[in-house]
C-alpha cells in the first residue's frame, strides 16, 4: 500500500541520520526516551492521523463551518478526531513527565504532528491553536492565570486561538484599535473587532481562551503600545467552575478557498461593554509575548505547507506509477503498450522538483526543532544561546520558503494528475487549495521578507548569520570529500559567496539610514535567501546519502537522495544569480514605480 | 469607476498603436470597417459582458452544473447570456456579411471575445466550443452536413463540442478505443466512452453537435487512424427538423476545482448499439481535421488564462489603491496616518509582475489574432504562407505561457489581497481556480512542450523560426534607436543569441535520433522559449511606449509600459539563463531519474 502522509523511510533518515535524534537521549531531560519510545509516538500519531483525521479531509473541505444561532458548527468528525489526539497526549507531548506530558523533544513531536497536518489541515489547526495559547499562558501567565485557564487547556477542556488581525490594519498591528480598559478590580473591560480568528468558535470544549491584543488608554502609539489578554468564551469563577458567557459575539464567518475545515471568525469582543479580559506579562509588552506564540506558528506554518506538499507529492507519485499512457518519444511502434507515465521524463522532472521542495523543507523543519530543542536542553549556555540565534534568523524561512515552494509542488502534483487532478474526485487539489492560504497567514511572505532583512539579519551583532555561514561552510568542506558531490557543492559555494557580499552591502546601507532602497528588493532577498538555506540542506543530506550508499543496503532510497539533490543545486539553486544582480545593483524597478503608471 | 475588465486604454494601445488594427481595413475583405466600428463591436461586447456575463460568475461558481435525471442542469443566467452574445453576433464575428456575420478581422473579434472570457470564464466557453465546432464542419463537413448542422450552429440553435479524451488514453490521442462501425447507410454506428467533455450536455440549445474522435474498422494503428465524427445529441431528420435522441447518454457530470460554470461532462456513446454519427473528411484524417479546431481552442485558451490574470490584476490595483494599510519602512512616526498598500515596494513589484505576465501576454494573443488575419488576408500569398508557418511556431507559446504565466499573476493578486484575497467574498480566488485548468485542457503544459520542440521548430525546414528570429532582430534594431531602451534590449539580446545556438544543438540531436536526451528538458524549452517571445513583444510594447511619450500625451500610460517592460526583460528574462545551460549540457537529472529513486 502506497503511504499517503509522509515516507517513513525518509522519516527515519532525517531524525536518525541526519539529525541524530538519537543523541537528545543523552540530555537529562530526554534521558528516559530511546529510538524505541520515539518511533512508538510516531507510530501511534500515524495510526490517529490515518485512522481519525484523513477520512474527513474531504468531507470537512465540502462542508465548511455554518453560523448557526451564533454558534459556528462543524461537522461531527472533527471532535472525535481531536478527542484522540489529546487522549494519546499529544497536546501536551513537550510537556514534563510529571503534568501528565510525554516530554518528548520537540524534533519528535513536530515529526509526530507532520502526521496530522499531512492527514487534514482543518482538524489539526485546533489542537495546535491550543497548544500555542498554552504555552504563550505558560511564559508569561501569571500563577492565577495558569490556574484558571492553562491547567484546564493542558486537560483539553478549554481550547485556545489568538487575536490578532483587525479589519482595518491587516499585518500592520501597530494600527489595531481595540482598546481594554481597567476595570478596578485588576481585569479589564476590553472592546474591538478582530477578523480570521482561527478557531474562534467551536463546541470542541467547555471554553474557548481568546489570546487577544489590545491597547491601555495610556499605551504609546505604534506597537510599542501593545498589550496582551486572555479573553475566554465563558467567564471563569475562583473555583475553577465556568460562568456564565462573557462579552465575545461571533460576528460572522469567512468563507475560504481552501482550509475549510478550520473555522475563521470575525469576533466583536465589548459590543455590550461587558467583555472581561486579563492582562498577561507587563503592560504595553504584548507583541513581545505573542511573538513568542507566532514563532512557534511560523514554524508551525511551515511544517504545515511542507506536508500539504509531501501529501500531493506521494499522491502524484503513486498516480504516475499506476497509470500508463503514451510511449517514450524514441518509441514509434502504436502496437507497444503503453507504459506508466513515471517513465516520462517531463512527469520524472514534476515528480523530481516536488520531491526537492518537499523534502528539503521537511529537513528544514525538523532541523528547526531540532535548534528548538537545543534553546531548551543544550547542555551549555553558549550552545542554547547560538541555538536561539540561529533560529530566529532561520524562521523567516522555515514559515515562507515552504508556503511557496510547497505549493508549488501542489501545483505540479495536479498537473501529474491532469484533467483528474483538477476534479475534486482527487485529493491534490484540496491540497492546493490549502497550502495557499500558508503564505498570507502568521506573516504574508512579505512581513517575513522584512524581518529577515530588516530586523533578523543584524540581530545580535549578525551572530545568528555568521552562524550560518559557518555551519554551511562546515558541510561544504565535508561534502569535499565526497568528489562525486562536487558538481553540487560548488553552486551552493558560489551562491553563499554572493550572498554573503550583498548581505553586507544592504545592511550598510541599512546604517547608512537608506531604508527604502536596502528593502526595496526584500522578496528577492528572501527568495535567494531560502534557496541557499534549503540548498544547504540538500547538500547535509546528500552527504549522509553518500554515507548511506557506502553502507550498502537502501541504494534506491540514497539514489534517489541525490538526485533531487542534484535537482536542487544544480537546476534551482543556480537560477538565483539575476536575483542576486538586482540585488547588487539596487535595482529600483519596483521602487521607483508610481501609481499613476499602473 | 475603476475597469474589471481589461483596460480599454490598453487595448486602443495594442489595437491602434502596436497592431495597427487600421491597416487592416485596406484590405479587401475588412473595407467596410473602420476604427469606429471596430470600436462600436468592442463596446458592445463590453456591455454585454458586464450586464450578462459578470454578474453571474460567482453564482455559477456557487451553483455548480448539478446532473439531473440524466441531464445536466445550469443556473437559469446563463442562457440570457449567451443569448445576448448571439443576438449581438458574436457567434458569428468572423463569417461574411451575407451569412449574417460581422466580418471582423480575428484581431478585432479576440478582442472583444477577451471580455467575455475576462468576464466569466464558464459561461464563455459555450459559445466558444460552438464557434470550434462550426469552424471545423464549415472547413471539412459535405454540404449536407453543412446544411444540417453548420447552419442551426451558425444560427444559434445548435451547440458544439469538441469530444477526444478517454478514461484510459488521456493526452495520449493514438490510444482511443471509441470505434465506428459503417451502418451501410453512409452514416456510422459509434461505441465508446469520453470524458472532460466540456458543454457535453445543457438545455441551452436545440441540439448539441459532438465533433467526436474514433477509429474505423480499418483503421491503422496510432494517431494515423484516427477519424472525426459529427454525433448530434438529438438526431436530424433530411428536411432539418429535430428526430429522436440519439444514443449519446450522460454518464456523469465532474466536479471541478474552478472553471465550475462550465459542464465537464462524461459521456457514453453507443451503449444501446444506436449512437448514429457521419464521418467528417476522409477516413483516418481525424486528428488532422481536428487539429484546426486544437489550434483555434489552444489560442483561446491563451487568451481565457490572459484574460483571468487581467481581471485578477485590475482588482488587485484597484485594492492596492483603496486599502490604506502600514507605513513607508524610513517613516517611524506612528502617529503619521497609513498609507495605501500601493505605496509599499513590495506590493508595486506584486502589481509590475502580473502587469508584465497580463499586458505581455495580452499582446502576444492578439499578435496571433492578427498573424490569423493573414494567413487568411494577407495580399500576397507569400506573406499567407508566412503568417502560417509563425502562428503555427507560436500556437505552443500562445497556449502555455499565459497558462503559467497569467496563473502566476492570480497567485500573487490573492497575495495583494492577504486574507480577503484567500476568502470567497472577493473575486480574485475563483480567477486562480478557474486558471489552473488552462495549463490542463487542451493540451497539457508537457504536450505543449514537445510539440514546440519536437514538432513545430523544424516544422517548413524552421522557417517560422527563422522568420521569427528575423522578427526580434528587427523589434532590436528599431529598440536601438532609442538608447533609453538599452537596458531592456541587451537582455533580449543575449537570450535570443543563446537561445538559437541551443535550438540548432537540440534539432541537430533529434536530427541524428538522439530523440529521449533532446526531449527530456522540454519544459525548460518551452519556458526559456516563451520568455523569448514575451521579452520581445515587451520591447515591441516599449518602442511604441517611447513613441508614444514623444508625442507629449498619456505619458503615465506610457511609463507605466516602459517599468512593465523593463521589469520583465530585466527581472525575468535574465533569469533564463540557467536553464540554457542546463539544455546546453543535456542535462540529465530528471531523465536519468529512475522510478525506483523515489
Amino acid at each position: 500500500m502506497p503511504e499517503t502522509l509522509l515516507s517513513p523511510r525518509n522519516l527515519a533518515f532525517e531524525l536518525y541520520e541526519v539529525l541524530d535524534a538519537e543523541a537528545l537521549t543523552q540530555r537529562p531531560r530526554f534521558a528516559e526516551h530511546s529510538r524505541e519510545t520515539f518511533d512508538a509516538a510516531l507510530a501511534t500519531a500515524r495510526t490517529i492521523a490515518e485512522k481519525y483525521f484523513a477520512p474527513h479531509n474531504r468531507k470537512a473541505d465540502e462542508n465548511e463551518p455554518r453560523y448557526v444561532d451564533g454558534r459556528a458548527e462543524l461537522i461531527p468528525e472533527v471532535k472525535p478526531a481531536v478527542d484522540a489526539f489529546l487522549e494519546a497526549g499529544f497536546l501536551n507531548a513537550n510537556r514534563d513527565f510529571e503534568v501528565g506530558g510525554m516530554q518528548l523533544p520537540s524534533l519528535v513531536s513536530q515529526a509526530c504532528f507532520a502526521h496530522f497536518q499531512a492527514a487534514n489541515a482543518g482538524t489539526t489547526a485546533y489542537p495546535f491553536l491550543t497548544m500555542g495559547a498554552a504555552n504563550l499562558i505558560e511564559s508569561f501567565g501569571s500563577d492565577e492565570q495558569k490556574r484558571l485557564f492553562l491547567q484546564p487547556m493542558i486537560e483539553g477542556r478549554y481550547y485556545g486561538t489568538m487575536a490578532l488581525t483587525e479589519p482595518h490594519a491587516g499585518s500592520s498591528l501597530a494600527d489595531i484599535r481595540t482598546r481594554a480598559e481597567p476595570a478596578g478590580d485588576g481585569s479589564y473591560r476590553l472592546k474591538g473587532n478582530k477578523i480570521f480568528i482561527s478557531g474562534g468558535d467551536h463546541a470542541l470544549s467547555e471554553n474557548i481562551v481568546h489570546m487577544v491584543l489590545a491597547k491601555l488608554p495610556d499605551a504609546p502609539p505604534g506597537v510599542k503600545g501593545i498589550s496582551l489578554f486572555i479573553v475566554p468564551k465563558y467567564l471563569v469563577n475562583a473555583d475553577a467552575s465556568l460562568g456564565p458567557r462573557n462579552d465575545v459575539v461571533l460576528a460572522g464567518l469567512f468563507h475560504k478557498m481552501g482550509w475549510r475545515g478550520t473555522t475563521s471568525t470575525a469576533l466583536n469582543f465589548g459590543d455590550n461593554g461587558q467583555c472581561v479580559g486579563y492582562l498577561v506579562g507587563q503592560p504595553h509588552q504584548g507583541l513581545a509575548c505573542m511573538f513568542q506564540m507566532m514563532n512557534e506558528a511560523r514554524i508551525g506554518v511551515g511544517m504545515g505547507a511542507v506536508m500539504l506538499g509531501y501529501a500531493g507529492y506521494l499522491y502524484s507519485l503513486d498516480y504516475a506509477r499506476q497509470r500508463p499512457q503514451g510511449r517514450l518519444p524514441d518509441n514509434k511502434d502504436p502496437h507497444s503498450p503503453a507504459v506508466p507515465i513515471i517513465e516520462h521524463s517531463d512527469v520524472k522532472r514534476m515528480l523530481l522538483a516536488q520531491k526537492a521542495y518537499v523534502e528539503g523543507a521537511f529537513d528544514l523543519g525538523l532541523y528547526a526543532a531540532r535548534l528548538f530543542d537545543d534553546t531548551h536542553t543544550a547542555t551549555d549556555a553558549d550552545a542554547r544561546r547560538q541555538a536561539q540565534e540561529l533560529l530566529d534568523l532561520l524562521t523567516p524561512i522555515v514559515k515562507s520558503w515552504p508556503s511557496a515552494y510547497c505549493l508549488k509542488a501542489n501545483e505540479l502534483a495536479i498537473q501529474i494528475l491532469g484533467g483528474h487532478g483538477y476534479t475534486r474526485e482527487y485529493p491534490v487539489e484540496q491540497y492546493y487549495r490549502d497550502n495557499r492560504l500558508n503564505p498570507i497567514h502568521e506573516g504574508t511572505e512579505g512581513i517575513q521578507s522584512l524581518d529577515l532583512l530588516g530586523r533578523k539579519l543584524a540581530q545580535n551583532n549578525g551572530a545568528g548569520l555568521k552562524q550560518l555561514i559557518r555551519l554551511i561552510a562546515s558541510t561544504a568542506e565535508r561534502a569535499s570529500h565526497h568528489p562525486s558531490l562536487d558538481p553540487l557543492r560548488q553552486p551552493l559555494e558560489q551562491l553563499v559567496n554572493r550572498l554573503q557580499g550583498v548581505t553586507l552591502a544592504l545592511l550598510g546601507d541599512l546604517a547608512q539610514g537608506k531604508v527604502a532602497g536596502a528593502l526595496a528588493n526584500s522578496a528577492l532577498y528572501l527568495r535567494v535567501f531560502g534557496h541557499c538555506v534549503i540548498g544547504w540542506r540538500w547538500l547535509e543530506q546528500a552527504i549522509h546519502a553518500e554515507v548511506g550508499l557506502l553502507k550498502g543496503s537502501d541504494r534506491d532510497f540514497y539514489q534517489g537522495k541525490l538526485q533531487a539533490a542534484r535537482y536542487f543545486l544544480t537546476w534551482e539553486v543556480p537560477g538565483c544569480h539575476n536575483d542576486l544582480a538586482l540585488l547588487e545593483a539596487r535595482d529600483d524597478t519596483c521602487l521607483a514605480m508610481q501609481e499613476g503608471w499602473f
